[in-house]
């Protein structure tokens, strides 16, 4: 088996808490070098800058790129143009014109692009998309429900503009439903926004699709744990439960799987496989679901919000 | 000469304004029947809708879409699955999500889909396209300032959600730069949300390409008339100019093309040829500028507003 190396841009939170772990499980994938201005690994070769670390490991395949949002399109499209294949974090970019972008550059370089939506490698999913396959799904109704203070302790960047609020984990319950269900369209949706915040701390949103399947979402900051990340998928054929984020399956009552979180583990080794065959994997919906949420969300002043 | 036989779908002001003339001045197209529940046009075959008007006229070949935004995707899905050409207005559709799924129908249909940008046909677009063609683009202005009361009286729907305020005459600015210019990014962006509105009465954007140029953006409907449609553009080889709108081009202070407004008839004119070539011309990025601008933006209260 080939080996990729790769390169770790961004040595944060996310990087420590699952990227690591996932490369070093993954066979076939090696950690070569870290760039970061601010922060390095134990043992790993460190440099400060992307930039540095390419000029200095011309051997690198790819980068993973961990860095907060609106860095990501200078650092990927720099890889890019030097011929590595990039991993994003989700999102994969502060903006939706960025991601078009860099789907262009990789597509015009010849190179691998991964946005990773790292969700849609719960445990369930995979599961859950081969038996909705040949069933008719009625109504769907998600319900992703956490407490702000007890999962994002002093984000502040969540509340300031672009920071997304409540999008931030319930674009993660809208990568999940673009995964397994036909494309659906926003009709309307509400947004409740705190009096000192710029972004909203919950969310309904009424998507159809072509189908007529009504999709009824429910985002929530303000939820006393545990965290409610539950998707029901009724059909004419029996229900469909996610829950857990997609780590226990249940269809018609019946707990058909029920495993430890393992998500890192799916993308790194969906990653290895595009490097393998040299495709790029690029699915926008997800953000573009919240950019239309926010453009045609009704916005109504709720408490203000203090971490 | 081969003659497209259109119908026009929603007969309020724009088709009155604009369509109308245009289709009757482009040769090779004719209008056949209009589809609207409320209206109709003397001397022209009515039906009160689009399933109507298609199942009484097989022969046509196309249908132009002037509906309000959020009933495009389902007349215009409903068109192309009955293998027409389809027109939309501008914007394409109430989100993002809907165009793309209209790109994808229409590509699998093998059928025309032209998504209007009609201020690209202002008289001194081309001009402008091709003296930039060969210049070193260094730093762009656009002003598109305009008294809301003269230009939207009692257009209610402008400021609640969807309706897009300052963007609505906005996103014809944004639609002449991502025709002239390389891509840009939104680095920020403010705007300003009257207390009793949805949506900005101004907005202040700050875009840049992947060269380093910058591009600002002021929108403003809080201007005495007569409005200010500009666009600067500093080159290393001279400073271009559009003014109101695209109608009149300044190359270094020489107003080179001034000419009256007849964007609409550029329009029909550019549908006549898709339609003779069977291409599709769909461009999202006018409305993805919108999205990133209401995802990314910092949103200020001001003075409420009262038409």
């Amino acid at each position: 088996m080939s080996v990729f190396r790769l390169g770790l841009v961004g040595v944060g939170k996310i990087a420590r808490d699952q990227h690591l772990a996932a490369i070093a499980a993954t066979p076939g994938l090696e950690l070569v070098a870290t760039a970061d201005p601010h922060a390095r690994l134990d043992g790993v070769t460190d440099y400060r800058s992307l930039a540095a670390m390419l000029d200095a490991e011309p051997s690198l395949d790819g980068v993973a790129i961990c860095t907060p949002a609106h860095l990501r399109h200078e650092l990927a499209s720099l890889a890019l143009r030097r011929d590595k294949a990039v991993l994003l974090e989700k999102p994969p970019g502060a903006t939706l014109a960025e991601i078009e972008d860099l789907r262009s550059l990789a597509a015009a370089r010849g190179q691998v692009l991964f946005a990773a939506w790292h969700s849609r490698f719960a445990p369930g999913i995979a599961t859950a998309r081969a038996w909705l396959a040949d069933k008719a799904v009625r109504a769907v109704a998600i319900r992703w429900h956490e407490d702000v203070r007890v999962w994002h302790p002093g984000q502040r960047w969540l509340w300031e503009a672009g920071g997304m609020g409540v999008f931030d984990p319930g674009i993660n319950a809208l990568s999940i439903a673009t995964e397994l269900l036909a494309p659906f369209f926003l009709r309307r949706a509400t947004l409740e926004v705190p009096q000192n915040c710029q972004t909203p701390i919950a969310a309904a949103l009424a998507f159809r699709t072509a189908a007529g399947v009504e999709i009824e979402a429910d985002f929530d900051f303000r939820h006393e744990d545990p965290p409610c990340w539950q998707m029901r998928i009724d059909t004419a054929q029996g229900v469909l439960t996610l829950e857990e984020g997609g780590a226990r399956l249940v269809i018609d009552g019946e707990t058909l799987m029920e495993e430890p979180e393992r998500e890192y583990p799916g993308v790194y080794a969906h990653f290895r496989d595009l490097l393998e065959r040299g495709e790029s994997d690029i699915d926008i919906a997800p953000l573009r679901h919240v950019a239309d949420a926010l453009m045609l969300g009704h916005r109504r002043a709720v408490a203000p919000f203090h971490d």
